[in-house]
């Protein structure tokens, strides 16, 4: 039976949502093995799905586990979620400023993996944070302040993540339909009222290219919408770092400056969008005037950072990291970068940044890799900066000097002086189940 | 690595011959997973192998294992392959006639699967006939007699084995340069001189439409030439089944009349037709007149009837089966299937005949399953002939009662009358490494 549904999808034919189910419950039972699921799992890279497809498959990807239930909380309940880049520490700012709004914010985010950071490893980097939740735990904790920061629990989903895994290995990772499966199955998974969608474009992005990136939006903003979850997507630039710091710690650092009301211009920004849309889906703010207001009082209010505390002391985390940022480990060695020539910077390449940081020991080449908290980067310029030579542009966080040697020698690569600079619109694009627009 | 491999291949790259050698000793040694060879299997079903890939595969295949060595033999080697029918007992004639022409043909067949039989079950049912032969056995028995009649033995592509099992479960059968791969690497293992494909056509063949099996043709011939194996094939039809007995013995008793003189006019036709394109390619016979007269020569003199007798006798079987066909295994019940109405018929389904036949016990749906020798049919009625109400036109040979019911239905539904025939020609086309002509 199996095998002749391989040849079915093979062959460009469609599955019946209880084909699916019977597919994915099979695979997660161990009764459908590995070696099956990755041939049919190929010939859905190549043939693709159809809405009716994708949208069965993702359900009976969240039958396969338990979900959040935020029945009676009295409030809208949503999630943002990203593509992945370089310096993104968005999820860290926006979860308690949105929440600070009146909106509930579980936010359920994952490790990192290849060159882009994962949000579970930065709160991680706060002793004593505990990211692993049960489902009961969460909702309480949303139910009592208004946000959770929690990872893909082993009941949400599980066939996500031995599918995943077994993607991961078999050259099936980059499809679309599968993509928004794995994703939309875990955020469908925390009954949302409405999600936002970060999807990255530019080269350090999991798809680079625009139309690449726009499709996945479509493809998972139908999807959402169809199982009742408002969905909007802004396509945001990751052809250079955002903000200035990369590496775990260093980004839970900025992320307290941002939320103190000192972060980065190019990071507020990105956050202050992708807010305004989570605000304008909870329906909370009439506006995004309205709403970029209620968000920027949280700032300046200490709102978002003392909701951010509150948080990090439920998840067991020591809350006194808002105030005193240095008790967070520390890199033992730490060098400054000058420019080796002046002249205007063309480009700071995300994905040697991301590649550095995995050499420096910050970074994961498989899930079971231990992650160095402390190491990174913080670099302050950007394309299009004007520099001179000699002038500090980036500092390397390492363990050792073999580690400084490292980073500096990415940084002499990632930072590109002397060419012109084409940097992607910060946010370019926000599309919704209705079309696409420019920013 | 692998994982990129796949990702290669998925994205239309190619692989050069030492990667394709570290893909097939990585996967028979057990260094790479059935998962991930499924879905790199899958991505060549998808995006095909280019000419050179193709030929890196086969030679890899074949380095898995051993081969035969027919240097000195003093004859040039020759063998057959078919694509697989109903009824298609042209092996068991073709062999010893051809090798009563003075060519070497080490016979290799396979077992049925499916709706088609098996050369290999076929000689079985012959009691005592051993096919499972070393490899110097088959080289001893072909140097002393010109022939043997053998099956894949474990030492021949043991890479295509572990492979089709693979493939078999995982929608990955039908792609062209695997089927052409799995073929010529048993093939060219046989230390082939020449080698004529009988590539069947119409609704009873692996491949029914003409242009694929044209395709098929084509791609085996290609790789055949590069590998110093002069390769041509005839198409030929299975819109019905060949000659009139379809089941084991009844097949062996089929052969045994052609071989003696008396066999059905298609049957013999298909076989003189392979067996002179054998002739021609040995370079035994001139043309192609001279080698169609030294093969009747062999069934009017006694001698390949003699030959088959001595390859019998030297593979454990009893040779008296060759005067007296009644000592093989006979079916318990037979039963006489009568035209209900009269008129033209239109068609002799070999599907249904095929089908049948597993039910009737004389099949397998699976490479464990026995079969019963005895069943089967002899149908004495071709798409064309003019038939009146009442009218024998076959018998079903079963084990009981529920044998002979469900024979008789199959007839019903396979015999159709009162319909126009459409035959395809015998043989209809002939394919060279020059080109196609029309037979």
């Amino acid at each position: 039976m199996v095998p002749s549904l391989i040849q079915r999808k093979r062959d460009s034919g469609s599955f019946e949502a209880p084909e699916w189910r019977a597919i994915i419950d099979g695979y997660v039972a161990g009764r459908i093995p590995d070696y099956q699921l990755s041939a049919l799992l190929m010939a859905v890279v190549w043939r693709g799905l159809s809405t009716d497809e994708l949208a069965a498959l993702t359900d009976a990807m969240i039958a396969s586990g338990d979900r959040l239930r935020f029945e009676g909380i009295g409030r809208p309940v949503l999630d943002k979620h990203s593509t992945g880049g370089v310096g993104d520490k968005v999820s860290l700012l926006v979860a308690p400023m949105v929440a600070s709004c009146g909106v509930a914010v579980p936010m359920m985010s994952g490790r990192g993996l290849g060159h882009t950071g994962g949000t579970l490893d930065k709160l991680e980097s706060i002793p004593g944070f505990r990211t692993g939740l049960s489902l009961r735990e969460v909702e309480a904790q949303v139910g009592r302040l208004g946000c959770a920061m929690i990872g893909q629990t082993p009941e949400i989903a599980p066939a996500d993540r031995k599918l995943y895994a077994l993607r991961d290995v078999t050259g099936t990772v980059e499809s679309i339909p599968l993509i928004a499966a794995s994703i939309m199955s875990k955020k469908l998974a925390e009954g949302l009222d409405g999600l936002v969608l970060d999807v990255k474009t530019g080269s350090g992005a999991f798809l680079p290219d625009l139309e690449r990136a726009l499709e996945l939006a479509r493809t998972m903003i139908a999807l959402g919408e169809t199982r009742g979850c408002r969905t909007v997507a802004l396509l945001t630039a990751m052809d250079r770092p955002l903000g200035r710091a990369c590496g775990n710690v260093l980004e839970v650092e900025e992320a307290l400056q941002g939320l103190a009301g000192e972060g980065p211009e190019d990071l507020m920004e990105v956050t202050y969008a992708l807010g305004v849309e989570m605000l304008l889906l909870a329906g909370v703010e009439r506006d995004a005037a309205a709403a970029r207001r209620c968000l920027e009082e949280t700032v300046r209010s200490g709102r978002a950072l003392e909701t951010f505390g509150k948080v990090i002391e439920a998840q067991g985390g020591d809350p006194a990291v808002i105030e005193d940022p240095g008790i967070l480990p520390q890199a033992d060695a730490v060098e400054v970068f000058r420019a080796p020539l002046g002249g205007t910077v063309g480009a700071v390449d995300p994905r040697i940044i991301g590649r550095a940081i995995i050499e420096l020991g910050g970074g994961r080449q498989t899930m079971a890799d231990p992650v160095d908290p402390t190491v990174g980067f913080v670099i302050t310029v950007k394309p299009g900066d004007r520099v001179k030579a000699g002038q500090p542009l980036a500092s390397v966080f390492a363990r050792d000097d073999g580690g400084i040697a490292a980073g500096l020698d990415a940084l002499r690569r990632a930072i590109v002086i002397g060419e012109a600079a084409h940097p992607l619109p910060l946010v370019s694009h926000r599309v919704t189940a209705t079309g696409v627009e420019a920013f």
